[in-house]
Formats: C-alpha cells, structure tokens, sequence
C-alpha cells in the first residue's frame, strides 16, 4: 500500500470585474465574479514543490482583466468558453479549464447611471477539456411565493409524523437551477433571459400537490421551451411558511398571518432531462 | 462610590412576519421583519429577577401577529405606530416602546404570485414616548452607480498621500437612508416612494467632485420634493472601482476595466436638515 | 426655512491589517480591522464639491500601514489612541477622530504557527475630540451557554401571553458588550483579559430569573473587579432553546432534547455604570 | 425524444438540535445542524404530485429529535449512522439515505455551563445504500496561518504574469477537509481529534514552496497516522497577505505589515488516497 496523490485542481477564485462599455455618453455596465480551475499534470508541486508546471493564480487573474479589455464581457457564457479555451491552449500541461462565472444584473437609470437589481444572480460554469466542452447555465437567489394553489396531502405517515395535511398553503422557495446546453454557439443573452421566463412561467401557472411536482413542472418547461438545452437541475427550499395560531386570542387564521421561517426547510433537488442527451462531460450534481 | 443600573430595554427582535390579503382571487403580499424594543421601570428584574413588571418578549411576537390580522400591515410606519401605542398604552411600567420594521419588497407575477425584488429593503424606526411620537422612515440596501461624470482631486496632501488626483472615475454607493417625519400621519406610502425617487433622481443627475457633494445633494433633494421630511441621514460607502492597469500587457485602459473592491472601503456619513426642523425625540444615529 | 447640512463625518472603514511582530525565530501576530471616521469643518465639500479640506479616505488607510509598522500595534486601545492624536493634532480642520478597531485573536501553535480562535472579536472604540479623549474597550461574539440554573416565571400577563411558566431552561446569549475606561493610559491587554473573565464568571455562576438579572451581573462583575472602568453597556441575545415536544412518540423529554431557534429572539440591553461616572464624551449606544 | 426525470431526491436540511447530557449536576453539550436526503422511488410525486411513496420532511424532522432523545447524539457519525439506517430500512421505496451534519464545538466552563470555541466545525457525511455505507469526516472553519516558512517561486511566466518570485511569505488557509473510512464502525470522536492534530502538525512542520505541497503534507500525514481512513480531500483557499509598500513614507517592510486580502484567492483541491483504497460509493467531490 501507498499513500498518492488523486484528482486535484487549482486556480484563482472570485475575481471581481466590473467592465464599462462605453459608447459616446451611453455606458454599459457588466458586473462580473470569476473564478479559474486547472487540472492537469500537477504532481511536481503536490510532492516536491517544484513550481515548472504552474502558472500562478495571479496570472489567471490577470487574463480576466486583460480579456475583459481585449473582448468585452458581454455575455459570461462567451467570455468563460474564452477564458477556458486560452488555459487549455496555451499551458500544455493543463488538461481541463473549468470558468465558473456569477454575473449580477443592474437596471439602467440613465445614459451612465444602473441600479442593481439583486432579484437574482446569472450563473455559468464552462468546462473545456480534452474531452469536450461543456456549458452550463444558470440562476440563484431568485425567489418566487405562490399564495395559494398549493396542497400537501397523501403522504406517508409512519410513528414519527405529526404533520397535518392541508389544502390550502403558501409554496415559496428560491430557485438554484442550472441547465446544460447542447452546444457551444448559442445566443446566450435570450436563451438565458427565456429559460428564466419558462421557470418562472411554470411555477406560478402550476397548482402543485407537492413542490417535487413544481420542480417537474419547471424543468420540463424550461426543456419543452429551449431546443438548445438538455438537461436542468434544480436544487429548491422549500420556504416554510408557518400558519400562525390565533385562536388563544380569539381570532381566526384563513391563510394570512404567516411566520417565515428560517430553519429547517424542505430541500428538494431534481434533474429533468431529454431522453437522448449526451452524457455530461465531468459531474456538476449530486 | 456606588455600581448602579443605566439605561435599557429588551423586546423581541426579527419576528418575520408575512401577511396575505386576500381580496377574492386577487393576494396582496406584505412581508416584513419587527423587532420590538419597550424601556421603562424595569430595575428590579434587573437587580433580583423580579418580573412582575416584565411583559414577556414572546407576548410581543404574538402580538405582532395578532394585530397583522386584526389591522392588516399594509404600510410599517402605520402599523409601528399601532404596536408603539399599544404597548405604551396598556403596560402602565412602559414609558417608550420603539418598534423597527424590515419591509422586502415582492414584483407581482399573477393574482396570487410574487417574485422578491432584492433591490432594496424598506425601513421603519417609530418610537413612542411621553416626550412624544417619532417617526423615521428609510431604506437600506439600495446600490447606486455612475460610470462616469465623477472626479475627485484638490484634496489634502500630507505625508502619507500617495492617491493620484482624478477627473473621470465610478460612483458607486450602497445607500442606507434614514429620514425622520415631521408629522405622525403621512401618506406613508407614497411618501416613501417619493422620497426614493428624489434621492435616485438627485445620485444620478449630480456631476460629483466627491461623494460628500452627492450626499448633500441626496438629502437636499428629498428634503427639497417632501415637505412632511424634516430631516434625512444618510450613510455612504464609497464602494471603490480601482482601474485595472494593464499596461503589462500592452493594453490602454480607459476607464473601461475595474476591480470592484470589498475593503476598505470610504464611508461617507452625513445628514441634511430643515433649520427650523425641531429636535429629535431621541438619538437615532452618529 | 431653509435646507442646511447637519452633522456629518467620513472615513476609511475596514482597513485589513496584519502585524508580524519578529523576534527572531520567534513571530507575534496582530490581526485588526481598522475604522477611521474623522469630524470637522467640511462643509465645502458637501456644498460645492471644494475638497481642499479633505484629507483622502486613502490616506488614512496608508497611515494605519504607516503607524503599524513605526508603533507596532501590540494593544488595539493604544494604536487607536495614535491614530486618533494624528489626525486631530495634524489637521487642523479635523475636530473629532474616532477610531473603531476589531482584533481577531490567533492560538500560537508553534514559534511562527497560528490558529485563528473564532471564540469572540475584541473590540475598542476611542474618540478624540476637543472635548476630551474616550477609550471604549469591548468584545463581540462570545457566546456563553449554562444548561441548567435558569428560571423564568412571575411575568406579566396579558390578553396576548401565551408563554407558559419555567422553572428550568437553558439560557444562552452571545456576548456584545462595551466598556468606558476612566483614563486612557490603563494596561490594555491584562484589562481586556480580565474584564472578560469577570462577566464569565458572572455569567457562569449567576441562578438567573431573568436573562437582565444576569446582564446586571455581568455588568456589576466587571466593575466590581476593574476600577479603571466607569461603565459597561452590554446587549445580550436570549438565543432560545424550545423544548421540543416528544410527547407523540411516547417520549418524555427532561430538559434533554431542544431546538436552537435562529429568530425572533429576545433582545436585551442595558448599561450598568458608577453612580459617580464622568459623562460620556460622545454617545456610543441606544 | 422525451423529456424524463434524471437522478432526485429531497429531505430536511438544517435542523438544529441541541442536546443535553445530564449526569446529576454534571452536563455534557452537543450541539449539530442535522441535514436528511433521500433518494428512490419518486416519480409519482414528480408527475402528478401523488405523495404516496412521500415520507414527510417534517417527519424526518421529528425522527432527529426523537432519535436525539433515544440515542444520545454523542458522536455524529454514529447518529448519523443510526438516522440513515433508519430511512432506508423502514421506508420500502427509499433506497438510499445521505446524512450531513455539522457539529459545534463548546468549551465547558463549570458543571453546566459551556463557551462556543468557534474555531472550526466538524462535519459528517454518512451515505446508506443498496450497495453499501460510506462515512466521510471533516472539518471546515479551520484558519491556519505561518509567518514564514514559505516560498513561491520557479512558476510558468507568460505573457499575463507580472507576479515577483518570493522566498519569504506568509501562508494561511481555512481548511475545509474531508476523509473517507475505511469502516463504519471506528472509534469516532479520537479518530477526529487524531485526524485533525495530524493535519495541523503537518501544516506547521512542513517548509512550504507551493501551497500545493502543503496540502499533499497535510493529507499525507493525515492517512499516515490514521489506518481507519482511505482518502482525504482537502479545499484549500491560500488567504492572501500581501506585503504593503512603505517606500513612499520611507519605511522599510521587512515582512512585517500586510493587508490581508478578502478577494480574489487562489483555491488549491486535491485528493490523497491509499492506492488500494476501494471506490467511493458516491461522488462527493470535485
């Protein structure tokens, strides 16, 4: 028996880049958190500190500037597939980029004003190997509430449940989705700004018996919608909310005084697919 | 010489709060975070752990709850005001009750289905004491840039000054805003969003030789539109955009690339007052 | 009527600072986050944009690096007090200076080796003004736990109190306490050491009927044990412990099982002072 | 093509239990965040909201706390051992059960009373399925720091690197490790602590030339030292300390004031394993 080294990467996490488009008086605005991942031959550090096969973190930090200035950031799905493609290119011994990008959104308010909206946060993770490319999409932090249209009832009961069954509840969780796309060469921009809508779509227009069934509901919307996608993965809370008793005070609840709990929650994670997609090139779930 | 008891309170904090209002199909949404803070005769808890004249914080949670059903929450300044004066009113050892309300805002999506925003957190300050009733109304969270039409030069240069002087630089502030009322009975809500748009009008349309002239003119400009203000403190930090010098690599950098900072940060404080504004009931800030 | 400028201040806010203090093989640590907030005649910069008052936020940041490396930074208070004098003593225009620092403490684990402790911030706050000098010393995030030795009971009650009486609970609080020293020349590190100790052992041997009972213990200790110290003002958390109902599973539960709830939670505050206590310079609570 | 339901599952996460030990006036204090996932049998949910083959989340909920009370919590990775079982052989349609918990460690301060360390958490992941049972150990929080000791040099260059060589820097991380058991039955509690102590002995013995090297040391010696373990992964952010520039105030920086820097930061991965370990059941990892 030996003691070895396994899977390992390295890379420069959470660059922060703010990039300025600036045409005449009106400026756009790209808000962007970067992080670089290299696999590779990498053993010579891991054992002996010998350095000839690293390109410092530093260095990753200065591409995404560098690139930014070079190629603009306009879309973190187009801007990762370049910054993947360049490591792999450019350093022999490294194997496999992985850019994960968050971008986060900002309204206008005049030619060279922005409010950030904060309602959520786009999400990209690209893997560039010699495997293939991989290009993944995706939200967090966007956070829906149904007030009504929700039950929960027929569930299994063993010595342990004191749960009630209802048919009338509040269904509110916040969406971390990601979806994998078929190719390489979309238009990033409206495939995300439809994905989201489809999701959105899906979960208002759903009377749900359970929030599995809305998670359903989501991605098969999201799929039926976008021909370019083929698969989604939703991790969602399920965002209690608690019907708080007034009867010691005389009063009646109809579903209107709620606590917002913070902890526990539900935690329901899914994946709905297309039936002959391709198998994901490296594992990003589960 | 003798070791004897201060000031002090105690209440309930964060109880979390959503309220529905069902109008047929059609829901309203209020969704908010009360903290309850009551002052008054309280020695001898303090000294013995006597608590015959301590009203529990866990009655003051069920109160919030019970007066969001009877009297509905629509607007925090109204119903912080309905919480103040009771618990003034009918607990005769109380002599001031300050209740502070978190509102988070939600988009509509549908009859009965919301979307939160993110992109600002309402706040509400109402202290009610023998000296009288205060009301403060405010707003946290609330990110503002500018790409350009910002300088700063002219400033102090002592020994350690090594900052370069600049003619074109990002604005950008996340602002926390307090502004405290002259009556006990606005129009709360139009109030509030008036005043929002006031200092958003006044952040984007100011030309800035420093973050100390976008404050004044923030509050000026509130003060200005809102007749019922009497006084606003704002907060201010300078969330600093460090130009990325990329002549390393051959590179021009007009202002285009930034490194969007965490810390330090500047921190710009001030408030902006009518003359004949009458005094505060109590301390609420520096 | 007119529209004027009120109190105001500015500064640099969370300056990171690390000291290595090297005695050979032999390395100290300081690890500090560092506020300067500095008050005087600024109105031109608010009014006009005129900076030539203003000494740069970024300044004040290279004079923390500048001082650590001269003074050292071996005691929070003491670094703070430099720190304030130079900026009011060289700027003429500056009338107050307030310094805030928070220390992290490091576990030596060898003659260079360092764990981070994670068990409390130590914190100072001293104000430099015209009017006089203020140290306030502090701590943060110390969170204390006594299983058993807890009442609660003789409470009012009224239409709204559902909470029923207790005999035995876990109290438990996470410690933010500030405390006012008389002069500011004490011996900072041993005080700070033993202030601490003292409102644990307050804390630990306390039977408490309330948790203000055990904050008056807590302040009432320091004072007793440290007559460098004129005042502590202490807000305490009631982190609740529910009990959790077994009941339903034919389980008894004794004060064993218990839910650590996140919110609301009680929030009490309270100052305990000498009778004969110089009044404070500038506030610094409620 | 169809669209299908991929790989799911869902549970409680995040229940807090506090439990108490009570052996006459003595008491013992565990304190943990208990997360529940289970996969199966699941798609009637997902398609049609059909709950039959649903076991509640606020069942498993309850199952923690009752299981607390029966079975004492002493250890996690017993009590979670126990909890996983318990799904998957009283739940015909659950096949497997993953249980997360952090654990909190307190300082006692006397019979009955406790001070949170804070200084790092311990973490289990036990995984029960059809084809076996995985228990992973680890920590997360741990914030190590050498003043010296540590080199960075010999690196690639390429046209985007501008970082100088040093033989002098410091060297801190916050560790997040997790090792996989060789068994699901050893002796918990001194395998962590032995665990642990292995890993930070290694971090301080080990004269470093890349923050890679230290990593394979800290593992290497953990697997050393520990025969229970097949594997360990270590993620591994290098917390930047970045030497401040004092020429311009014409001091010298012999290593001895640094910023410390929040964003960007390297993050070093990597596995060490016994080359005759037997495959993980699940992924866990990268």
């Amino acid at each position: 028996m030996a003691i070895v080294l396994g899977p390992n990467r390295y890379g420069k996490a959470e660059t922060r880049l703010v990039r300025v488009h600036r045409d005449g008086d009106t400026h756009g605005l790209v808000d962007l958190n970067v992080s670089v991942a290299l696999a590779g031959d990498l053993t010579a550090t891991h054992l002996t500190g010998d350095n000839s096969g690293v390109l410092p973190t530093d260095t990753m930090k200065n591409t995404v500037y560098a690139f930014a200035k070079k190629h603009g950031a306009a879309e973190p799905e187009a801007f990762a597939l370049l910054l993947a493609r360049h490591f792999v290119e450019t350093q022999a011994q490294v194997h496999t980029a992985k850019i994960t990008i968050d971008a986060y959104a900002w309204e206008r308010l005049g030619p060279h004003s922005f409010q950030r909206r904060g309602d959520h946060t786009r999400t990209t993770v690209v893997t560039v190997s010699e495997g293939g490319t991989q290009v993944v999409s995706g939200v967090s932090g966007l956070v829906l509430l149904n007030s009504t249209d929700s039950e929960f009832h027929g569930f299994v009961r063993d010595e342990y449940t004191t749960l009630p069954e209802t048919t009338d509840r509040i269904l509110a969780t916040a969406v971390d989705a990601r979806w994998r796309h078929l190719r390489d060469d979309s238009d990033w921009g409206p495939s995300f700004d439809n994905a989201l809508a489809a999701m959105i779509r899906a979960f208002t227009s759903t009377y749900s018996y359970s929030l599995q069934q809305t998670l359903h509901a989501m991605g098969a919307g999201l799929l039926e919608s976008r021909p370019e996608i083929a698969e989604v993965r939703l991790t969602l809370p399920n965002k209690h909310h608690y019907l708080v008793d007034l009867s010691p005070f005389g009063l009646a609840n109809d579903n209107e005084v709620f606590l917002a709990g913070d902890r526990p929650y539900g935690l329901i994670e899914g994946t709905v697919t297309r039936d002959d997609a391709p198998a994901a090139l490296t594992e990003w779930w589960l």
